[in-house]
Parts: structure tokens; C-alpha cells; sequence
């Protein structure tokens, strides 16, 4: 029943876009703006276009947040990239620069890896201003530093007007893993905890409020931050069997990613997970569900039981990870996500389906 | 100080209509297609712009083809990144995904880096057919298993239509630099002689005759290529100082980066670069300097004098590099780069001015 509820609020979430597109195309064959949003879309054209067009490649195929890459010398390499199309690409707390190095840098923390190197290519649209530029190449520049990270090497093209929209910003990146350090999405055990570094949801509140020029009660920011600390004070506290930051698509998208990873049953309590105050009163204002609002600066960890108060204490010893909380529990297969309400009542939790909100990041 | 009127770009970046301001802006102060082409505008908006905005930082000031680092292991590994915005993205002998994994493991041989893995981020406009995604996928997955690489990692963004053009893909790589290989732009010096791996000019001209829906006597054809095994082959001959591949800019951009950074002069023979009959005659129809017209499948080495027979044959030995050719020689400062012509006298090659082909690659 609740779960009707939840697709119909998604679909309302995806009327304006329906709007925009009179002529609608026979599903499936072209792309969508779902195809970007992390959520099921995504998941199934990755699953089923991408990786079968480049082949049999196992490292391809764990769909990690990074690649791991074994090198001569005996250590592992984490390998990563992404995309930053978010829109608008300014905030008065944030930028598309800021979110373009925290981004990739967080997917290095999700394999354990502490940066090396950044690389960045910018997509220029003719007629930006280039102070605009400046301002966004200055935010990478203060948040690697605050990373503790290079931007070593770049690219700039420039498409016409009208070919691009403002600037785009794709980072790679580089992490060397220490040595002893195993997390992937394949590693979730039943009887494994399940831990939330920070209040989900701001950053999907933060854009939406920004581009629908909305002004919520309270201070309603952008979660953006880097986790390569809290993932160090995390991993030396205890056995974190997998790690991955809750960006498209939400904490619920990632669960499901996880679950199906894994081949295991996961179980939240609704209660148990963080939300802003602010934040929570949004999302209602907007009839959206904050789990499958897009965070730039929250990882879900999969922690062994025995070191799971262990692992809890020292993430909320790092600034970032202040508001850190133990939300629920792996179990056996079959594969699913489900949430337990206030009630003790619990109900399927999906994969995101459609887009909430597109160009998120 | 910085702070404050970082907070005033940023407010002013906040308007909405901005960017659609009908009143152009004056020149210099907004991004112009020529930014983008390679040529004396990409040069100074990296040199003035995007280097001062990153800060100090002795990796990314070097301006390499792609970034050492150093590894724990006493290893080097190359680091490079690179988007590609082709247009159009499809041509009859090849497309955008060959061109991304080729340009990116490129960077690398340019080098001396045999390359380790590849990743791509995909920017997607809502309605691009499926099809033309998974045939641009499959290009990149040949292209890998030519150049004896792995893509590892993805990801994909999907903006509105008119928020980009079908299907932008950037491709970032790592390669192992052996040990011993030491090439860098800053290391042609006086006495060296300039070789060509290939006829110039054909990439950009077959991208020109596709757009424009010109067809040309004779079969032009992009360069596209892996330089991998031809930068092998010379490494393992001789003394190689400086390798570049000659994309967007041309042949004599190249040789004007390269002169600067290495602070020599350099001169070449006109005779003796190699470019192909159907190319030089579709270049004299279209009123181009083929040393301008951009490559994807050549580069320029710097080779020390004793060594140049020998990495000449030695380039000759691999099909990519059949018709390689000794093209000039690097004299004293100050820098300049000078053409000499059929009669004997010798005029200044400049680098690039504006953009002679938007979107070559």
C-alpha cells in the first residue's frame, strides 16, 4: 500500500519533465533524463547496454566506485571518474568545481584509497565569462587542498553556444590503497551493520531550493565535503567490509546497489536515519522522500557487527561524520531492501525509479 | 579579499539570464570557440587563467601531454585526461569512442607510458537513440582491445536536449612509465633533429569533408591510431628527448609548444613533410596550411643527432609509422620555429591564432 504511494509521489516528481518532451519516444530506445539519475534507469542501461558493448572486463563488470588496479611494486591503484553536469553550476555555498573534486576524491575514500593525483576536462560552452571559469577552477583548487590532493593535468574544449550548458566538469582520479584495506559492493555478510556518516538529503534539498528559487525555514546547505578522513578513522577502527557514497539516487538507491551486489537482505529502521530538520520539513513541503535524495558528502558503510560501536565512535570523532548513526542490519538472500517503519511495520525499499531531480551533480 | 570577490562572481553567475545576455560581451572576457582549438587562445587561457586559478603546482605547470607521478614502489605512472566533443560524432571509417580511447592512450605513449587502464565519463542529451550510444561503446571497446587496454570505470550524466550535442565522452588514462624513459616538452635541445611519425593534415580534413558533406578524389581518412607500439619502437632505438602527438593546433602548434617550453629554435623543411596527395590537394581547395589541420594519430619526437637513423628505422618498422620522415632540426635560443621553403628561404611558423576547425575532436 505504502509502496503505491511511494510511485505515485515519483511520478508526480517526473511531471514537469514529462511536459517538456510533447512527442514522448517508444521507452528504451532512446535516452532519458532517468538514464542520469542513479536510480533504476541508470543501473539497467549500464547493466545492459554499456558493459555488454565493452566486453567481458571483471574489473568493469564490479561496478565499484572505482576500479582497482594492482601495480608492479605489490600495491593496489584506485582508479576513478565522473562527470559534473549540476545545474546551476554556482550556489551561494557551493559549485560545480567544489562538487567536481569532492565527487572523486569521495570515490576513492569508497575503495579505501587515499587520493594521489586529480585530473580534470572541462567542457566549455562559447560566451561563458571566464571569470565564471576562475571561480569554479579556484573552487577545485581550495577543495583539493582542504582534500589534501593535486590537480595534476587537464583538458579544456569549447563547444557553440547552445552545445553545452555554462561549463562541465569531468574529474579523475587516482588513491593508492594501503595495503591490507579489501572493500567492495560484493563484500556486504549477513549479520554485517549498516552505518550512515551524516544526515542524508541536503544536498538534493540545497539544488532543488536553489533552482526552483524557493527559500526553505532554516539553512539548508549542500552536504558537499570530502571523506577521505572519516573513511581513514573508520577503516583503522575496524573491519568495514564495503563502503559507498550516497549520491544519485539516494541512501535507498545504494542500499539496493549494495543488496544486489552482495546477494543479500538489508533491513533500515526509519527512525535510525539522520535527516537535517530543515531538511525533513522541505522534502514534505516538496512531497519528496528524502532516501532517495542525492547526497554529495554521505557514505553508507557495511561494518562487521563486533566493530560496528568501534567503527560509529570514530566516524563521529571526524567532523564530518559528526551526525553518524547506525541505521540497520544485513541478512541472508534473497536480495532486498526494507524499511522498518515507526509502527515495527517494514516495507520493500526500491531502487530509485525515474529521475527525482535531474542534473543533481 | 580574494574571498569577497570570489562571493561577488559567484552572486553574478547567479543570474539566470546571464548567459543568454543578447549585448556581447567584449572580447577577452567570455570564452571564444578559438579557446578551444589548441592554437595561441587554448595556450594563454591555460597559461592566464586556468594555472594561476589552481595555484602553485610544479606537475600541472609542466603542461605535459599527461602527468608523472611517483609511486611508492620506485615506479613512475603517467596520468592524463582528455574530452572529446567531436562533430560530428560518427564518420564512415570511424567515431567519438575510437578517438576517446585513442587520444587518451596517446597522451600516455607521449610519455614513454605503456598504458595500464583506461576509464570514461559519458555526458548523454536526452533522445540520443541507444544505438548510436552502444555503436560509439563498441568503438571504444575495439580501440581498447587494439591498444592492449582495459576500460575499468565509467560513468554517465544525461542532460535536457539542447544542453549538449548527442554524446560527449572523456576518457582519462594510467600507464607505467618504464624505468629509464625520461621525455618531457622542456627536454629538446640544440642540435637535435625533429621527426614526423606520419603524413599530417588527414584527421581534420576527413572531419572537414564529413561536416561540411564535401567529398574529396581519393580516400581520406582520419589518422586515428595507438602510437603505443610506434613510441615503443622508438624508445628502444635511440635517445628520445621530447614525444607530442600533433592534435588540435597542428604540426606547427606543436612545434611552437614545444620550442617554448624547451626556451630553443627550431626549423623545418617544408619538402620534407610528408602529407598525402589527396590531402594536400583537399587542403589547397580549401585554402588550409596542412601544418594547422589537426592529427590523432601522429606525433612529433625530438631525437637526439646520433640517434636519428635509428629511430627513423626504427619508427619505419611499425605500420603507423611507414612513412615517418626527418623534418628539421632544434638550434640555439631565443625561441622560434621557422618553415624553409622549396627555394631555400625561411619564414616564421606561428602557433595558431583562432580556430581553424571547431570540434575536431
Amino acid at each position: 500500500m505504502t509502496e503505491t504511494r511511494d510511485d505515485v509521489d515519483r511520478q508526480a516528481a517526473l511531471e514537469p519533465l514529462a511536459l517538456q518532451c510533447p512527442v514522448p519516444l517508444p521507452p528504451g530506445e532512446t535516452i532519458l533524463l532517468g538514464h542520469g539519475s542513479g536510480g533504476r534507469l541508470t543501473h539497467e542501461l549500464i547493466r545492459d547496454v554499456l558493459v555488454p558493448a565493452l566486453g567481458a572486463n571483471p574489473e568493469l563488470s564490479r561496478l565499484g566506485d572505482a576500479a582497482v588496479i594492482p601495480l608492479p611494486g605489490g600495491e593496489s591503484l584506485a582508479f576513478t571518474i565522473d562527470g559534473f553536469v549540476v545545474q546551476p553550476p554556482f550556489f551561494p555555498d557551493t559549485d560545480i568545481g567544489e562538487l567536481a573534486v569532492n565527487g572523486t576524491v569521495n570515490d576513492l575514500a569508497m575503495m579505501g584509497a587515499e587520493p594521489l593525483a586529480l585530473s580534470a576536462a572541462l567542457i566549455l560552452e562559447e560566451g561563458l565569462p571566464i571569470e565564471r571559469l576562475r571561480a569554479a577552477v579556484a573552487s577545485m583548487a581550495s577543495a583539493c587542498e582542504r582534500a589534501g590532493v593535486a590537480l595534476v593535468t587537464g583538458d579544456t574544449k569549447v563547444v557553440e553556444r547552445g552545445a553545452a550548458d555554462g561549463l562541465y566538469i569531468t574529474t579523475s582520479g587516482i588513491g593508492l590503497i594501503p595495503n591490507g584495506v579489501e572493500v567492495g559492493p560484493d563484500r556486504c555478510r549477513p549479520g554485517d551493520r549498516i552505518l550512515v556518516t551524516g544526515p542524508v538529503a541536503s544536498h538534493g534539498i540545497a539544488v532543488m531550493s536553489r533552482r526552483a528559487g524557493v527559500s526553505f525555514e532554516g539553512d539548508i546547505r549542500s552536504d558537499t565535503a570530502s571523506l577521505t578522513g572519516v573513511v581513514r578513522a573508520m577503516l583503522a577502527a575496524g573491519d568495514v567490509h564495503c563502503l559507498r557514497d550516497a549520491t544519485r539516487g539516494g541512501l535507498a538507491s545504494v542500499l539496493n546497489e549494495l543488496a544486489e551486489a552482495s546477494d543479500v537482505s538489508m533491513t533500515v529502521t526509519e527512525a535510525d536515519i539522520p535527516v537535517l530538520p530543515a531538511v525533513r520539513a522541505a522534502c514534505e513541503m516538496l512531497g519528496l522522500d528524502p532516501l532517495y535524495v542525492a547526497n554529495e558528502g554521505v557514505a553508507v558503510a557495511i561494518v562487521a557487527a563486533e566493530d560496528a560501536d568501534a567503527v560509529l565512535a570514530a566516524a563521529r570523532s571526524e567532523a564530518v561524520g559528526a551526525q553518524a548513526a547506525l541505521i540497520g542490519g544485513v541478512g541472508e538472500p534473497p536480495m532486498s531492501v526494507r524499511l522498518r517503519s515507526g509502527l515495527g511495520t517494514t516495507r520493500p525499499l526500491m531502487m530509485l525509479s525515474g529521475d527525482q531531480l535531474p542534473r543533481i551533480c
